[in-house]
């Protein structure tokens, strides 16, 4: 029972008509589907308390308080990334290291809160040509894959390709490979601090990537592993 | 909810006195009780089934049947490690693999399953001198490390000393300060297949560690954690 | 300037006209050739001292002394994985945890040495449909991809795909992309005490893989990189 | 053969007379004359070509032509470390993302460049009580132990406590054990782009850490295992 904020730049969807047609409600409505589950795939474990928040809200939606009260953070943003205000990427970064999950998505690898705790570039290559991927299982044994198959398959999206530029990972549980001969490591988990961050692949916003059930339940696993544990004291300064 | 099997080499209790004051039931039944929990610290996360095996039970009480329904093992082995066959080892290693947790104590560093997992010699220093150890708690923010302060402190208890020959563990948990001038990586994780081990350094025979409420609670974070989790398939071999 | 050892099943060289037309001298003797570079990428750091060794000699050509000698060994088996002695893979894992180096390739992911390392089962799965691999540098600043392009391709390959059951590696160098839809992590560094180890996956029997001039480059920084340096003492056992 | 420059704050030795009386020419001049090596323990292979650097001096010493040009940075900084303008900070980190080695000493972990490789708050314990400290080589094949014994002692030293808030090193290759009661992860590891950093912890500008011998065997370790190698195209952007 986690405390779950989406967060969304939620601009292409407002300005794109393409874009709205994919997402009427936005990209983070639909996640917020997806992590709420649905009859023929739903699971106790996953009764999360969900909120949303976009860029344009008072403070971005994520006043103190909401960050205080989030357990897992998940993070869509894309063209806006420079208008987030640099109190708010302070202030998610510090929820991370204090223990708050965050999940990454697609071309969130470039938000700042993202680029804040690798410390690397987090640049890739790329070509939007509507291809095929194939998110192939690396780690079996990761919670993150539990209940998928040996890959998932997605059959338009757009590339991503190596290398890309972020520490090695902790655990890599995804690696892509896409029809026009390029790869990615497409789930990379890390711990900052206390906190567990999760970046996935999937999720260009002119294909309804997450309404696929197993990027679902890729989602709705990461919460479930992202979620803080109670840990030791992070105890820091001067000693007598 | 795991299954847990614990299992003791169960010889110096029976051969020396002043183990057997220490442990007058086995190490494996201290363990047992500790795993239980008791009324001052109980949690209601930690009902596990909870049973025993010890080398001289027939097939070192790890026949197919308890192992294949093992979630978690934990081992204490000293003196006779070399009695443990090559057929319950296998089956071990098999079953961490698979998934099953192993959590290793103390000396069992040489038992012949950790070092098939770690696939070095897992050499170290020692001294038994009866002095004082602190675990400082190096991860605040891992899982095993829940409920904690910054240390643990034992009184007595005898020594192990850098270097450890294991490899570069995935996770450091725990750094020990032994008061004659060592240091040693006490609480190190690793995962091997789909199966998660602990390597925990406390324990000696001769000290009564494992009535220790601090050992007792990592003992029991450290069985949530190497419990297994659902996964995806571990399918090999030849591919159409 | 490294006393390099390579060794090789060198059986279906022998038994297989396929082969023989391939690698008429022995894989060993092809990769030996790679190793000492040619006049078109000639590089004067790699003056090593090369050694071959084959399964059928005496001790497999791998008695004491030259393991002793031998500061980095790479394999090449397939067929016969166990008539390689205990013995000498005892010795191979001694001296690697000593500081020898060892460059593990292709169909030795399920060599005795390699499994005995890394504690897992190395299985994987497999298809001989002799179709494109790429190969992608995903660590561009590591040494063993000193030179290299953004990928290599090979035309003509047998396929591994994943799960690939290792421990995760330290560092992954390469990523493979196969034509037929699967991934592999084909480069994959680990230190186990205080030896470097590298699997590297290209290597099919049938085709000219260690003819290709980038493979032939992987080889020689492999070997650069796997060579040990001076360490500190490795001191075990009781300490006063 | 490196470009090495070491950037100092140098206020300290200028500002007091009790670090004055340990360092009168500034800490990098001290280390500058420990990485030249000396008579009794001279090495060929260190033949660097050697700079300082100091906050003071125009663009803090470190212009972009003197940061391109070096191979390897030294980093020692304490009082000021926001006196360090966000554009020598940003060029820093480039430059370490496209291969340069950075080293980063002591009171350092607080440094700028550092916080913002790592992306987390590089907090700790500290006392500052001239007791012993004795540095664990606790990865003897490490390159940067070379020579070393199985570990280095400092009689008197500034301690420094976990937790210590950085990624888990990609290696660790020296912990500390402190007289006072304390250990430390001294020696870290890590890999961001193509650069390599190595954190180490001696250093208090009260005590002639700099002139001790085993101290300067690692500074030279460190800057040789640091310097940069050739690498593959980090290539990024949109592709055909």
């Amino acid at each position: 029972m986690a405390n779950v904020t989406i967060w969304n730049e939620y601009r292409h969807e407002r300005e794109d008509d393409d874009v709205a047609a994919v997402y009427p409600d936005g990209i983070h409505e639909t996640i917020a589907d997806g992590l709420a589950g649905d009859e023929t795939d739903r699971d106790e474990s996953h009764g999360h308390d969900i909120r949303t928040a976009t860029l344009d809200e008072p403070t971005h939606g994520l006043p103190d308080d909401v960050l205080e009260s989030t357990d897992v953070l998940l993070w869509w943003g894309h063209e806006a990334h420079d208008e987030v205000s640099e109190a708010v990427v302070d202030r998610v970064q510090q929820r991370v290291l204090e223990g708050m999950g965050l999940i990454v998505l697609h071309s969130g690898h470039y938000a700042n809160p993202f680029k804040r705790l690798m410390g690397t570039s987090c640049s890739l290559q790329y070509r939007e040509d509507g291809a095929t991927e194939r998110l192939w299982v690396v780690d079996p044994g990761h919670p993150i894959a539990d209940g998928l198959g040996e890959s998932i398959e997605l059959q338009q999206t757009e590339m991503y390709g190596e290398p890309f530029d972020v520490p090695e990972p902790d655990r890599l549980v995804f690696v892509s490979w896409f029809e026009g001969g390029e790869v990615f490591r497409s789930g990379c988990c890390y711990r900052r601090g206390s906190g567990r961050i999760f970046y996935f692949r999937p999720g260009h916003e002119t294909y309804p990537i997450y309404e696929n059930a197993d990027v679902r339940r890729v989602l709705r696993n990461a919460v479930d592993w992202a979620a803080p544990t109670e840990g030791a004291p992070r105890t820091f300064g001067e000693r007598e």
